[in-house]
């Protein structure tokens, strides 16, 4: 679907029950449509980078955020996007010692905290719409990270864990925001 | 998906614009799995209805609302439901004279604010999880209703227009919950 011209003014808080419940219903689709759950997880994961090529602009606005310095101040940012849209705090954890890798983790999965996955579904990352979206975000703002779940309370874990790497920053003249639409 | 035993407390707000983007993914992976609209009305109408089994149980226990004396009551209900699940405040009008049937009316799309339809999805009833949902959040309380669009700011209409009928009350002995899943 594209997006009007009208500014979003993101101040409407919806449900959070029934965005997890719209969510489940996308990841159900997509596991109709996927024969395999590889497939399924990439999927999500280009949907996500959709989402995040869009909703930065609204988290620049509403923060009014200037660039980051650094790789540990973009972790924060990050931090506070999840806060401001899905309404969780992640804790920042886990640095590499190159200060280029950090962990999120997450007390339950934050899209997915009521879901029961069936067995089949073990490798499916529920919430791989998440690592798109920050993904699609980041490159944006001319940052390339590659993003993944390590761990995640729907298939047993303690905690629901995200990585994310930062890989290189992206030239100006390189167009942006096209390259998995 | 299916729901763990856990209660939910659907104090957690999310943001809209997340919420529209998620949604807006969903009908693009609908209609690229459906060759025509009227199949992705219906699958639309279908997720919604399983939503709508699903989230009436938050909406009584949050509302601590008892069993509706007549329509015009279940009317109020479901634009209270409106403002808790999805922060928007439709108008209830345009009764039937026998009391059995009225409109609900949006000023905007209420979850596709953002959203633009290309020309071949003129007949999409985009915002259709909306009438599934109410469909069977009834059901589940014991009426069977049908629930349709007859206008849409999408599709250039002035006003986004629910309409809602009221079809018989379904007795105890009937499974519910059940017919469309």
């Amino acid at each position: 679907m594209s997006r009007g011209t009208a500014r979003m003014t993101d101040t409407k808080k919806v449900s959070g029950e029934l965005f997890s419940l719209t969510y489940g219903a996308l990841v159900a689709q997509i596991l109709k449509d996927y024969e395999n759950v590889d497939d399924v997880n990439r999927q999500l994961e280009k949907m996500g980078y959709n989402i995040g090529v869009r909703i930065v602009e609204d988290f620049l606005a509403r923060t009014n955020t200037s660039k980051c310095t650094d790789f540990r101040e973009t972790s924060e940012k990050i931090q506070q996007a999840f806060k401001l849209f899905l309404n969780v705090s992640p804790q920042v954890t886990s640095w590499s010692a190159a200060n280029d890798e950090f962990s999120l983790i997450f007390e339950t999965n934050p899209v997915g905290e009521f879901v029961e996955l069936p067995e089949k579904c073990s490798n499916l990352k529920y919430a791989n719409i998440l690592c798109g979206a920050v993904r699609g975000a980041l490159e944006m703002v001319h940052l390339e990270v590659a993003s993944w779940f390590l761990q995640d309370t729907l298939t047993g874990d303690n905690v629901t864990e995200m990585r994310i790497k930062f890989l290189k920053k992206i030239e100006d003249s390189v167009q942006i925001g096209r390259a998995h639409v």
